[in-house]
């Protein structure tokens, strides 16, 4: 295998969009919660797995996800990424109940990633963690992380609590991002428990599955109950190929007007741009995070546009060097190709 | 538009296989069951649209499933479909808590819709309802169904009663399908109650994103529990472009391997074919039901095989003859184009 470099001799920078790290005032409080006699199972499945399974890779991750420092930019020379657009760990503060602490946490988190960014101003950019448990702060959160600390998009991992960004009380956090024209990263949570026994009880409520169920569905919320019409200006990022929503794009516009057209659901009203298929194309970017696939990227890059398509490695959940020379070794145009790994990510990111 | 025809002169039949109807007896059963306190939420929003609203939509729609006879082959002709490949509409008896009840109903179903066949034997050709409540009858049915009434398939309108066909109470089933070589068509069933809470109050719980979920999971327990190792000869259909699991194959190889290697779930072992997508491409087939739209159907023959991929109309739920028109103009050998209109087809159902 060739040798990954940084510095872009290949004819693009490599820019990793959906990069992860954690802090201790994060795990002390997850912790906490594993502790509770009515802990989320979701949570339990997925957050118990990385913290205390003796394996080898919940422990290799736990360890790097700490780190915004000499071991990640080592993994990141040896893998040849240049630059890593990072946020604050699935699921974050989405899971704590208590509002407060949460916002205390997504707040240290920033100053923190901020304190990386300076430190690594070459190799780090930043998303804005927010806890949208208390909406209000989470807004003056994100407007001091974005003005004050040069953060560039907001990171929402998914349900809080179960609820969803469509739900009014968190319009003021879509309101914020909207105003300060920084996109929202929506990464993957646990389905919560009105939605996760089936998965679970096969073992599929993770990556495997039941991440893109629960996001590709958060995603497509925005849409259909007309969000993305009341915040028309919002960019939302899905990662893992946008969740599968491109594959599915036929039939959510056939489905979407089947169900305006005869008024099946009350809160399925027409939108002003009709398709949902529009919206895909017109208020979404979608990371390839844990695809690693020529085929679901170029389809990907053809039905919502070559300008929407970013790359995203999922360091340190799913960082194989040989993904990357993979992907270097698509059969792209280098101009759709630099689209891809680096200029894409400049203009969304603002690097 | 050119009018469409049937008898082949555009060099292949047109033969749809994912063709629905309903009984009387299957109608005054979910009536019944409509009437329930505890009718499942799913159900209830599925099949009272479907039986009880009074838009257009769903009243055609209910009017032509109960029909296997003139007004069907009108509505063949018109949009030029040779042969039509039917199937006990879903939840069929899925969602029927009493099992002697559902047995019946797929008995007389399967009755009417040999009857059917013998007066249409050009134009139809039948797969099999069955009970999975009570697996041994249900075993004995399909036999009876496909040796004494000419089935070619056995139907499944995923979950029954919330539980999926992995589960060894239902193993009878898959045993008799694949000792007749027949193979099974699972076709969605709303999400049961413990998991369609967030899908159902965004109005996403149908066609448009839940069934997809739903039956995705079905196909992909499957694979992951071993059912696939157990029963090694036994086929899959999956519609609606296999429920994007083509889509998703790369991440389900990786995570899957993943947790295998980790062993993070009691009930994720290794496989004996060791990749999730191996079972794609050497047990499923997959029909374009719902998605009349040549990128996904070129994705899905390329991902899983150019002998893996069957039409489908969706018939009476979602049949414009644009549709076929559509189809029938891809940019497409036509030696491909007969295999997915019309030879695989005629091979997998022994047509």
């Amino acid at each position: 295998m060739t040798e990954l470099k940084t510095g872009g001799a290949q004819g693009y920078l490599r820019i990793a969009t959906e990069e992860a790290f954690s802090t201790p005032e994060l795990i002390d409080a997850w912790r906490d919660e594993l502790d509770q006699p009515d802990v989320d199972p979701g949570f339990q499945s997925l957050i118990g797995y990385y913290l205390n399974h003796p394996a080898d890779r919940p422990r290799w991750i736990a360890d790097r996800l700490q780190d915004l420092g000499e071991k990640r930019i080592a993994d990141m020379d040896e893998r040849g990424i240049d630059r890593q657009v990072l946020a604050l760990t699935s699921p974050a503060t989405n899971v704590l109940r208590d509002a407060d602490r949460a916002s205390v946490i997504a707040e240290i988190a920033n100053d923190r990633l901020a304190e990386a960014c300076r430190n690594y101003p070459d190799r780090f950019t930043g998303m804005a963690a927010c806890a949208p448990q208390d909406a209000k702060r989470a807004a003056k959160e994100i407007e001091r992380a974005v003005t004050k600390l040069g953060m560039r998009a907001v990171i929402i991992n998914s349900n809080i609590l179960g609820e969803y960004l469509d739900n009014p009380k968190f319009w003021e956090v879509l309101e914020a991002a909207e105003a300060l024209d920084v996109p929202i990263y929506i990464h993957p949570n646990t389905a919560p428990a009105n939605m996760i026994a089936p998965m679970l009880e096969a073992g599929l409520d993770g990556a495997i599955f039941g991440f893109g169920v629960e996001t590709g569905m958060h995603g497509l919320r925005l849409i259909t109950t007309g969000i993305l019409d009341r915040f028309p200006k919002l960019q939302i990022i899905l990662g893992h190929m946008g969740e599968a929503l491109p594959f599915w794009m036929y039939r959510l516009d056939f489905m979407h007007q089947a169900g305006v057209r005869t008024g099946r659901y009350e809160n399925m009203k027409p939108l002003k741009k009709e398709k949902v298929s529009r919206y895909l194309r017109e208020n979404f970017y979608m990371t390839n995070s844990g695809v690693a696939w020529e085929k679901a990227i170029k389809f990907t890059q053809d039905v919502i546009g070559i300008d929407r398509v970013l790359y995203a490695m999922d360091y340190p959940y799913q960082c194989p060097a040989e993904e990357v020379t993979t992907l270097d070794a698509m059969d792209m145009p280098i101009g759709d190709k630099k689209k891809f790994f680096q200029s894409n990510a400049e203009r969304v990111f603002k690097i």
